[in-house]
């Protein structure tokens, strides 16, 4: 084999890691305040600031529906949207295992720099480090961002309040299980993509629509329940849900059937959930219907006095379920 | 052994990672935003931000002089401080490997908890993930950091002017060599502490005497002989120093002669250049050695018209000796 692959020296901070933040990240992130190129990016901002990071260390590294580089992006966009920030400004640190090819980490970087495009942020500023053979597993990405909080704007998880109503953007559980079908040690495939994508266009509408949302979370690693479970616990109220009305793809539900899995546990991507007075929820979900990512949106339950800090799963049978957190791990390395 | 472990439980987004947040994280690290819980931390800010990030892949975590919660908090802060910055906010984001103990990553904690509190910066948001056991190598930490510069500051690697003076605040390649000493797998040991540090004060002070410092950069992986090239690039100068200016304790020359490894390419966690209009140049070396980081401060070399992007060294004999950045890598996971 020819292609070229990351050695050590590659993150010695000397001559290769120069060439190759020129040739692979500036060339393809490039943008003015990138090219200050000091120890730190300085931008002018002014308000209230959203501050966000989170590692990714998913396996595998290119899954159906997208890559480790788009989930970097568009997660810790989603966390800046999820307090109702603009998202701006993106750093990107690299953690690459010796042995990478230059094309897969090429790849990557594409994917960063197509899902930069779609959401509007801009990478800042950025690190690159290398770890021998067998200390890593192939990349590990880090994003940290800033938004802005628009004027008037207080959206928190622990503001949800009895009588408001919860609703959820799309289908729920995509992402995780795309995860496992792509993972070559598990024997079974099904035909779902990860809806990894970025909301901030969705919320922006949503909050010029509905400025009165009190909560806004994106469902990931623990899945719908236990994101209900923090909403619950955070703003000292019950929550409930009414299991027929939750949108869950057919393949996902198969798959969860065959893996012995709960969908409500799954991680996703491109989904939040959202709490908000109950007058203004129809024209909410009006609203987030007419925008791609919410296409799918729908009321699913609602917030009550009963029962605070508590989940409450409303089956189609009409019996009354305790939803708990996920305990126990059934997918490591999901994101 | 009975000592608690960390599980790819802890990583789930579930109960344990909840436990492991509060437990250790928000116990050691806490504070009123940190306390907010969201997807984001809110901040008010106003003006020029700085924002940096790096990821630390130390190895061995702990070592003469410091572990790598002190260096991943240190040197986010010192990112800061290097465009004139006074760092306020800090995400942190760690990757465990499977089988890390409690304990472990309990004294990496207290220890940022430490740092924290000397540099005055605050820990706002996190991230925790586990990997595999052989997936990463005990423990990876990004930082990422948000500072606020002074008005009237313009500090920068490509703002050097011929004539101006080349200051270092200390004594150069302590930190690699004592990451070198701390090695298992080197038959050798120094008595060499790391110089793992936090700059901002040192450069508050260095500021507030002389506004008029054109860049300040620290010399970590690469070394001084790497940053000054960087600084000749961006600034399309020269730079000449003088061998026999350079602070190098004897403990770190001897070592670097056993092992055949120059002390100018060898990474420094607690030392700075500064360059300076040659009328403060006094000054600011004074001002220096009235800090604790900066009490070996000395003028070490000039920027010149001549020879642009390029570094000269001035030996002992009075020879030149044109000083390239580091190529290859002598000294991986070295932050």
């Amino acid at each position: 084999m020819n292609e070229k692959r990351i050695t050590l020296a590659y993150g010695s901070g000397g001559r290769l890691t120069h060439q190759l933040i020129k040739d692979i990240f500036v060339k393809h992130l490039g943008n003015e305040i990138l090219y200050q190129m000091n120890d730190s990016a300085v931008v002018t901002l002014n308000g209230r600031l959203a501050f966000t990071t989170d590692s990714y260390v998913v396996s595998p590294i290119f899954f159906p529906g997208g890559d480790i580089g788009k989930l970097a992006v568009n997660g810790t966009v989603n966390d800046l949207a999820m307090v109702g920030a603009e998202p701006l400004y993106m750093s990107l640190s690299i953690i690459i295992e010796e042995g990478l090819s230059l094309e897969e980490l090429e790849k990557i970087v594409l994917s960063i720099k197509d899902a930069v495009e779609e959401s509007g942020v801009r990478i800042v500023t950025g690190d690159t480090k290398v770890v021998e053979k067998g200390k890593a597993d192939k990349v590990f990405i880090n994003t940290s961002g800033i938004g802005v909080i628009p004027n008037g704007i207080d959206i928190s998880g622990n503001n949800a309040k009895p009588d408001e109503v919860i609703v959820v953007s799309g289908t729920i559980g995509d992402h995780g299980i795309a995860i496992l079908s792509a993972r070559k040690d598990l024997s079974f495939s099904a035909d779902v993509k990860s809806d990894t994508a970025p909301l901030n266009r969705l919320v922006k509408k949503m909050i010029e629509a509905v400025p009165e949302i009190s909560a806004l979370r994106d469902p990931t690693r623990g899945g719908l329940a236990t994101t209900l479970n923090e909403i619950a616990q955070a703003s000292n109220v019950g929550i409930e849900i009414e299991e027929s009305e939750i949108p869950i793809k057919d393949s996902v539900k198969n798959a969860c059937d065959l893996l012995g899995i709960d969908p409500l546990y799954i991680a996703n991507e491109g989904k939040l959930i959202a709490i908000v007075p109950k007058d203004k929820a129809d024209l909410l979900v009006e609203v987030m219907r007419n925008s791609p990512y919410g296409k799918d949106a729908r009321i699913i339950g609602r917030v009550t006095r009963e029962h605070p800090g508590k989940v409450v799963l409303i089956t189609r049978l009409g019996a009354r379920r305790l939803l708990d957190m996920l305990s126990g791990d059934p997918l490591p390395r999901i994101c």
